[in-house]
């Protein structure tokens, strides 16, 4: 032993367990008057939202909520939405599953039943489909209503039934602010829960640790450039990966929240003007929302607004245009599995020279590792050796460090199998370049990635499948303008079987949420391999040929 | 057990070791080309410092050194210094010991013994007291001369002989960029040495961990709003808490370290003109070396420029002068056991409607927990419960979070006294005000207790201020026999002024209860520590020879 190791062991003055909940804390003492969550017509100050999250994280404890406990919610892009992030595991540890509001009765059952969830909070938007799932559950957690004043009376999609025993307001209302909150004994303790779309059998549940989550406060600060006092629109969904870990990030300047129940470009520009949005997240559908603003809806941009997307490389044009409208776009790129982005499109200023198309290409990477993750790489997966930095030889892109999940919820083979070799595997292909920046060549061949939310083409399949019909088919992305990508579904038929589009689509419906539902049901002979393997790669092809209308 | 910990374990996937050695690897690979240290007429990009790095590394490896080994330099702001950073750690994990240029030959030597240094890199500059030092050591370390190309001929200093039986630029060049480095083992692995200046007895060693200065970087490029490519200039001597971290933490967003042997007013506006610098950092030594710089040598600034002060409240005229220079000025605070900063004055947008003075008394305090540290409180050291929050009631300052050293190095009774009841204990008085700001009143030491009344010395200190004759000041206790002790002031004047003992006490009265009043008012230059601290304790066996009329 050397000297340096010998009795200067962790103790509470010199090791504390990070967390993210320190940062509200933290800004809640230093800036306890700052607008913390704007939303229609209500505000909150830094001093409420911590007052608020200490009285949830109370009501939970008095629902009997403990240690390693699963609370759900299904919300909105809303101000119990934000709560839920801090007042959750604040509530003895317990941990926070945020359901996909998209998803269907059965997958929500089955998510509810998996995680054991004890409680759960459900926006009156998503009542009718909360009330079916929770038929289905074998478990019977506490359901308590959201019934959110701000909801329009106009609103497109009209609010459903209270469906639970409490009320939300009046459950927040009972809880004490001087409660005795929990913070984690150990950094490598569960803060959330997030389930992936599952792309064979069950979608499997992303564990994430504190740990993780307040690096990533500190590194999505300093990547997305966010001075004192962001103030941040709430276009990427909260339930998708944490937000992107955004709702525990904008503690660390003390930001201001925007909240946004439905993504809506007048409603966009409206609350940039209004606030002074500084930055905002989304997937490829919300730049094309932005840009096909009527003229009428648009309102000015009080400076330049920092927009980081994913899910798909940002095309020349749409990065023309969102430059010209006020917008520096970062395109980032992560998993589920990585809390969000773990990979950024760091730019150069040596490629500002460059031309559109070539700036283009460049910001068209995946680019490289985020501050706090260790290591970005693109590896045989056989060898488990690193593919030359040429920018064409294809490798699996692999990530390693204290931004990747503890790993999936009571699903030890799926653990171990995603570690393997001391990597976690994201399952998507890629390249690395001579500059060491890393490209996606094909993401994991099964994912159709439509509005953001990745849809399963085995799970389209799947629901093909069960059609008396269907012989073989095959689901791959197709090309769509407003949503990057649907699913475009091929089908060789039985014989004798009559090929009706409409027919198969209704079929699906009574099985599918219907943003996953395929586009475009094309009958003809599939392409296989000399084995038998379906050639995927040429049906996406056709398929993009069939969105060029050829 | 419940299920989130039901197997979930760290493996290299999702758990390595945070070291400040990523952010350099990182930034090698993101940013290759951009520059990374100017020197004089040096340049280096981050891919020459990288392998620079390693070459170090490599050749420390060739001298036998290995982990839990001691490198200690004796060098000035200059390239070496920020190699070391690294270099050194990424030998086998080896520590640095980076030591005050400004030390006697004894206190050097015991410095080199008691931390059984192999190696030690000598700045010719030092050679003669490294010389002397290094002939009162029982240990032998080897020895590499700096012989800096950017000398210039006609220094202040001239440059010393060569003591050493190697040249540090040829040490370097027989190192292998391929070397394959050292990254930590465990975050809590030591990576540098920084003995106190030690007020009584032997100073004491206090141990740096790779975690630490981790969170110590991106909570700098986050308190000092370091945008991309910030430009440093290092006018705070990096021997001194490691700079504050800053060696490391440029590395987070790619910035330039712009070094300078010698804090010169003329220098310092040169450099930041020349080379765009953002921001610097530094005792208010320099603040007043910035604002009586001859009007000849200053040089426009090219935008407002991040100026981080620490060790004295900057007063209420040095910061309106600052600011109409052209700098934003930070207040903050720490200790060397707290890695530099770990307090902020974190600025509120409420106060820029104050009035200069308020601002400058709000600015005065010493603020808020830096983001990774968890707990800043004001505490009875004998009760360990928080003093209340008035701003009147005294306390001892106590921290603990991850910004806490690892403790004293083979000094076990220290280090448990330091961190006694699970907090960092400071030996700084304070209050804390209701809004949760810390101030400093005095170190414990520095209490001057008269009539069984405590004086704060900072408060006579801050009532001295602000007559405009005083430059500097600084108040001891000095015996009395019939009070006990009284406060005894020390003051520089500012050039051309009168020193009136008379006037200036009289000026105190309008300020201070009676008994608070400087018994007297001595006029001489202070004594300084190296990094621009007064020391108080010459003053002390000072103001005690005055008082037996000596």
């Amino acid at each position: 032993m050397n000297a340096y190791e010998d009795g200067l062991l962790r103790t509470p003055a010199n090791h504390q367990p990070m967390t993210p909940i320190s940062f509200l804390e933290r800004a809640a003492r230093v800036h306890p008057d700052h607008p913390a969550i704007i939303h229609g017509t209500f505000r909150c100050s830094y001093r409420q939202m911590w007052d608020d999250c200490r009285r949830l994280a109370s009501a939970l404890d008095g629902q009997g909520i403990g240690r390693g406990d699963t609370v759900a919610v299904m919300l909105s892009n809303t101000p119990p939405m934000i709560l839920a992030h801090y007042g959750v595991p604040m509530a003895n540890g317990a941990v926070l599953l945020s359901l996909n509001t998209r998803l269907d009765p059965a997958m929500l059952a089955f998510q509810l039943d998996h995680a054991q969830v004890g409680l759960v909070i459900v926006d009156r938007e998503f009542s009718a489909v909360m009330a079916e799932a929770l038929a289905m559950t074998h478990n019977r957690p506490i359901v308590v209503d959201f019934d959110d004043p701000e909801y329009p009376d106009d609103a497109p999609v009209p609010k459903g039934a209270g469906i639970g025993t409490l009320d939300f307001a009046e459950f927040l209302a009972s809880g004490d602010p001087e409660f005795a909150y929990a913070l984690p004994q150990d950094e490598w303790d569960a803060i959330t829960l997030n389930y992936t779309s599952g792309t064979t059998g069950n979608p499997k549940g992303v564990v994430y640790h504190h740990r993780g989550a307040a690096l990533m406060c500190l590194s999505n600060t300093i990547h997305a450039q966010m001075g004192r006092h962001p103030v941040y629109l709430w276009t990427l969904p909260m339930f998708h990966c944490n937000g992107w870990c955004y709702p525990w990030t904008l503690s660390v300047q003390a930001g201001t929240h925007v909240c946004l129940r439905w993504v809506r470009a007048g409603a966009i520009y409206q609350a940039i003007a209004d606030h002074g949005v500084t930055h905002l997240c989304g997937a490829p559908i919300v730049m094309s929302t932005l840009l096909s603003c009527p003229a009428d809806q648009k309102r000015a941009l009080p400076h330049r607004v920092n927009f980081n997307t994913a899910a798909a490389p940002p095309p020349e044009p749409v990065l023309l245009a969102m430059a010209q409208e006020g917008f520096d776009v970062t395109h980032v790129y992560g998993l589920t599995e990585t809390y969000g982005p773990s990979v950024v499109n760091d730019w150069n200023s040596d490629w500002d020279s460059r031309s559109a198309s070539e700036q283009a290409a460049l910001k068209a990477r995946q680019g490289v590792s985020y501050l706090s993750l260790s290591d970005l790489a693109v590896l045989d997966p056989e060898t488990m050796q690193p593919v030359p930095a040429d920018g064409t030889t294809l490798g699996e892109v692999m990530m390693r460090g204290n931004i990747v999940m503890k790993g999936y919820l009571k699903n030890p083979q799926a653990t171990e199998q995603a570690f393997a070799g001391g990597w976690f595997h994201s399952g998507d292909l890629g390249v690395i370049h001579p500059d060491g920046y890393v490209q996606l060549k094909d993401r994991s061949k099964d994912i159709i990635i439509s509005g953001g939310e990745n849809i399963s083409s085995i799970e389209v399949e799947e629901a093909l499948y069960r059609h008396p019909s269907v012989a073989l088919c095959a689901v791959v992305a197709m090309p769509d303008p407003k949503w990057g990508e649907r699913p475009c579904a091929f089908v060789e038929l039985r014989a004798g079987q009559p090929g009706d589009e409409a027919a198969l689509i209704a079929h699906c419906r009574d099985l599918l949420a219907g943003y996953k539902l395929p586009a475009r049901i094309v009958f003809q002979e599939l392409p296989k391999t000399s084995t038998g393997k379906i050639q995927k790669f040429m049906l996406r092809q056709r398929a993009a040929l069939i969105a060029q209308g050829q």
